[in-house]
Formats: C-alpha cells, structure tokens, sequence
C-alpha cells in the first residue's frame, strides 16, 4: 500500500527481501536531504548498498547510475517511473549509463540490430528526454558498438560456468550460445561505467572504482546478485559491487501487471487521448464498493484502487496524495468524479509530453552517432 | 608410411575419412602444377574442397590461408610442417591470416593475454619469419585486439546451442563460459577473412567472398566441420564453407606422438646443438634390425624408422629420399651412419634457424603493434 507517510507491508516483497538480503530502504533513505517521493511512498522500498550511495551523494563525490533497456514494444507509465529515479539521480550529479540491449534482442528475440536501434531511438529515448533526463549528460549506448563493455563481457567469462548460467536463467541445453553469454554482457554493462568513471578521474591503476548503482524491480535481483558475485570474484579489478534499489512494479489498468504487450491494461507513453483512450483510463479497476449507497456510508479503499495507484506514481505530491487518500476514505470523493480528475491529469500530461517528444526526436536521433 | 612416389594406406586415418568425408588429396593435387612435397609424399593426405582451391591458384584468383596459433610451450619440427605449407600457399600469392589465440589461452588455459603475446612473438613469430614466411605479408593478430572478429563471433553465437558444443568439444556443465565461448572466436577466425579480402577486392554487399584454406591435422576436423557447418546457416552472408587440408603428424623421436610439453620426444626449433640434443637425436627410435648382420641381410625398415621420417618431412627431395629409402631397405646403410648424417642436417637446420631467427625478432617484435 502506497501512501506518502507509511509503508504497509507487502508479504511477498518481505520474504524475497529475507530470503535473499535485501535491506528495506528506510534507513538509508533517513540519509539523504531530499529523497525523492518514490522512496518516502514505499514505491521503491528495498535495496543492495544504497546507504553508501547516499554517503556519496551527502560527500557530493563521484557516483554512477545504469538502467539498462530491451527495447521491446511501447514504453508504458511503469517506464516512466525508472526515468524519473534517473533524472532525480542526474540531477543530483550522477553520471547516468544507459546501455541498450542489442546483443540481446539479437540473441533471445531474434530482433536485428537495426529494428531495435530504431526503437531505442523513436520510442525510448525519445521519451527519456521529453519526460525530463538531460540527454547531455547521458551516456547512452548500443552493447554491439561499445568495445570496452564487450571486452569486459570477454573477461568476465572465464569465471562463470554453465551451471551456475542455468540456475540463475533456466538455461537449457537448447539455449543458443549467444543467450547463454547475453547475462555476462549485462554484467559488464553495469560494471564498466566504474572503468570509465575513474578513467574520467584520473584515477588509474588498481585503485578502489567509482561507485554504481542500478535501480530495478525486484525480478532483476538475481542478475544483481551476479553481478555482485562477479565483481568480487576478480580482485585485481578492484571494483567496487555494485548498490541496488528496488521498486515496485506498476498495477495494470485492470488489476495485476502493466504490460507493454497487452494494451487494455497499460497507459503507453504515446497513447493518444482519444474517445477510446478515456473509456480504456475510465473503466479501470478501482477501490469502490458495489453500490454509491455503501461507497457513501462505508468509504472507498484506495490500498485497491490502480487511480489511486497512478496518482501516487506520478501526480500528486504529498499534500494532494493526502488529502485524495482521506477523501477517498471517508467516503465524500465517489469513483466518478475521481477517475475523471486522473483522466485529466493523464491525459495533459500525456499532450505535453508528446510536445516534448517530437522535440527531443532530433536529439534522439543524433545521440548514438 | 611416407615415400616420394607412394602413398601407403593408414588403416586408422583412412577410417576417420570414410566416415566423416574427407577426399583424399591425389586427384585435386593433380590439378597443380608444382604441388608441395608433403602432397606427393601422403603427409598431407587428404581434404575438403581443396579442388576448389587448386582451380582458384590455377585460375591465379585471390585466395586466403587461416592457421591459427595457440602459443604453449615451444615450436618443434611438427610445428615447422604447418609453416612449410603457408610459406607454399604465400609463394602461390595467397593472403596469409594468423590469428593468436589469446582468448582461448585465457579461458582455456588460465595465461594472461601478456604471456601470450611474448610467447606468440618470441616464439612462434619469429621462428615463422626464420623459417621463411614473408612478415610483410601476413595478416598476424591477436584474438582479443580484433574487433571484426570478436564482432563476428557475437553474431555466430546466435545460431549454435550448448548441447551442440557438448557433443563436439566434451564441455561439460562446469565449463567457464568463455571457455564454451571460444571455439565460436575461432569459427570467425575463420570465416572473417573472407569479409576483409571481398572488402579489399572493393567486393560489397552479399556477394560470395573469397575462397579460404584451412589446413590442419586431422584432429581438428570437427572444428573445421562446424565451421562449414556455421557458413551455411548464415545464408545472408554469403560465405564459402572454407576448404580444409589434413596432415599427418610426426612421430616423435621414442615413437609415438611428438610432443611439446615432452622434451625427448621434440627437436625444438630452438634446441641447441650440444652434446647432451646430439645425443637425444642419436638415440632415437629407427627402423635397424636386432643385430648389424640382421640387418645387412634383411635390409632396414624405413617404414618404422623417424629418421627416415624427419628426412621425409623436412630435408630431402624426392631423389635423395629414394637413395636413402634404397640403400636403407637393401641393408647397404646402417643406422649408425644414416642418423648421423641425418644429425649433421638437422644442426646445420637449427644453426641457420638460429642466426635467422636472432635477425627476425625485431620485425617480429613490431607485427602485432
């Protein structure tokens, strides 16, 4: 339940975070000046390290953020909560790496290098700049072009075997010898940025690295969980593991996942606000009960309500979400006018950003030349 | 058993050609003009597509060699065998390709990209140059340094699966990846130059590339399989399936296999002359009888003896290697006598190699700069 003042537990979240040492994100987060809302909201409530990335934003030393993108299909609002944490991380002088996974579509989506160039361009990175990442201070990238990440991915695959592939993915025998090695390219995606940043520095030699972190959902852990593995695995690198953050994923418009591939439970990035897109927007699931009678008496319950949800991800800040969650309870603010107020929101929101893309597209295009 | 005019039939090797299709080598070396040696003599005995290379010489159309290096412990005469064939396919105007696999070494062998690169100049390159390679006309390059083919071997690794690499290379699950990885760097070893000679030709597009050789022992066959294999899965680039070539082995000195990690098995290219390498050479496994008046009545075995095969091999012609097999066969010659002689070529070889190889080092230390 997602609420600016308290975090209620969620059990399935707590027993991945047991079983597997994610620390919950309160005390780090008491750290910094000026969390951003996602970490006050329980929206990102985990993670790997982030005390000492909070130390080094507090010392205003050098630090570095990858999120890396698979360009697959449309990006949806759940995207756009991983570009907000970059854009509060670059504003906070982090250098953000943002790798696209070409070798990848290559090898498990049998996408050819130029399809997913042209989407990385058109449909993400576009979005990045026009919701707000300052596409001068990003360093984006395609895994086939960068050589100093592909040799690290050489490297690195000498400690890595088969099994321990297998188990971490569900590789099986089948598995073509690019999938298998794809994990490793990623691996090195996030610890190369720690090479360059020092290099940038000035810092040669086997000196302790630049810090990274990576902000994931919580189905990403395992892979960071390698990666911290592998880190440690080759001393003489002197890298540095690297942190994690862990948010929660996004409910879709109809209750469970927001998925790009099914578009009756997504908000994408480029949808129009046409007479079909409000009805998709206002028949969504919500936290109503069965007749206004009982919603009058009793109240709504906005811990189920995916409007609530949205608005908690990304318009309102603590004063609105407040007053919309008490509103809600006592039962004076009906589904109707609700959804209708969020719709608003949605759908200015979603005109001005397709302003900002056509803008940025220029930019986007010209980015990984 | 190796003579200038005959070609006896090896039960084993002969095996290993019917089942997986390997031609033997006497028709297509009927299309050449001035075959080498170790043609005629059944050292080199048999081939895939080795026809298609003698037309592209006789019709004197570009063609390239692959043979690559995997610099461990010492080059000996076996070695020199393989360089005799690419000083004869450069003669015929081919372009030489030698890549050094430092990869491999690092994955499969645990030596660090340094070592091998000494290892690969001081020791094999500049013996390739004494022994007369021509340096300027070499395309000599570290495995991990080559983008092209570190590129290629990312896109091969779409289309080849685990279970396959298992069953031709015995990987099992506790295999490093890099390690499975590797033959796929060695398949684009293989198949880029092809790229790089189309390119040179101002050939682009899908066009079929220039032909290539690849010529090995037998041992090697399933890589050069795949290989072939490999080619014709990846229509769109319009690849040749290289041409092979199969040799035979030296014997070593005690018999059996002529071995760099065993000393008294190996002349070492860069043995020295002493007393202690005369007496390893004296002491060598021949083809005499029991006793002198055996073997003055019944004649020697030339067909047993590795003198005789070092002869064959390395420093007669097929007029001198007739006297010898004669006079050895009609009891005429006795051991004692023929290996000293045979002594005497082998140290004026390596003498020569020596001071050659002294010259060739500065050359060699600059190729892979």
């Amino acid at each position: 339940m997602i609420t600016p003042w308290e975090v209620t537990d969620d059990v399935n979240y707590k027993n991945i975070m047991e079983n597997f040492g994610i620390k919950g994100i309160e005390e780090a987060v008491a750290k910094l000046e000026e969390p951003h809302q996602f970490m006050n909201r329980g929206i990102i409530f985990g993670h790997r390290d982030f005390d000492k990335i909070a130390d080094t934003i507090n010392e205003e030393k050098k630090f570095a953020v990858v999120s890396g993108m698979m360009p697959s299909g449309k990006m949806h609002m759940g995207h756009k909560m991983v570009v907000d944490q970059l854009i509060y991380y670059q504003n906070l002088g982090a250098e953000i790496y943002i790798p696209i996974a070409d070798l990848e579509a290559y090898w498990a989506r049998d996408l050819s290098f130029e399809t997913t160039k042209k989407l990385a361009i058109e449909e993400y990175i576009a979005n990045y700049i026009a919701l707000g990442l300052n596409p001068e201070k990003i360093n984006v990238y395609l895994q086939s072009k960068n050589e100093g990440v592909k040799d690290l991915a050489l490297r690195l695959a000498k400690r890595v075997n088969f099994t321990e592939m297998k188990s971490i993915y569900g590789f099986k025998n089948e598995t073509n010898i690019g999938h298998i090695y794809a994990p490793l390219v990623q691996v090195a995606d996030i610890l190369h940025p720690q090479m360059v940043e020092n290099e940038k520095l000035g810092i040669t030699g086997n000196k302790s690295k630049v810090p990274v972190l990576v902000p994931v959902g919580i189905d990403q852990d395992p892979h960071i969980r390698l990666t911290r593995d592998i880190a440690n695995r080759y001393k003489d690198f002197k890298f540095i593991p690297p942190a994690s953050t862990y948010h929660r994923f996004m409910t879709g418009l109809l209750g469970g996942k927001m998925s790009s591939s099914k578009p009756e439970t997504a908000i994408y990035l480029t949808d129009e606000t046409t007479k079909s897109f409000k009805k998709k927007v206002m028949s969504c699931k919500t936290g109503g009960r069965e007749t206004l009678e009982e919603q009058k008496e009793k109240g709504g319950m906005p811990e189920e309500c995916v409007i609530y949800e949205i608005c908690a991800y990304h318009f309102m800040n603590d004063k609105e979400l407040k007053e919309l969650y008490e509103d809600c309870k006592s039962g004076k603010l009906t589904c109707g006018t609700c959804k209708k107020q969020c719709y608003e929101k949605v759908s200015e929101f979603l005109t001005d950003l397709k302003e900002k893309r056509d803008n940025a597209m220029e930019v986007a295009q010209k980015i990984l030349e």
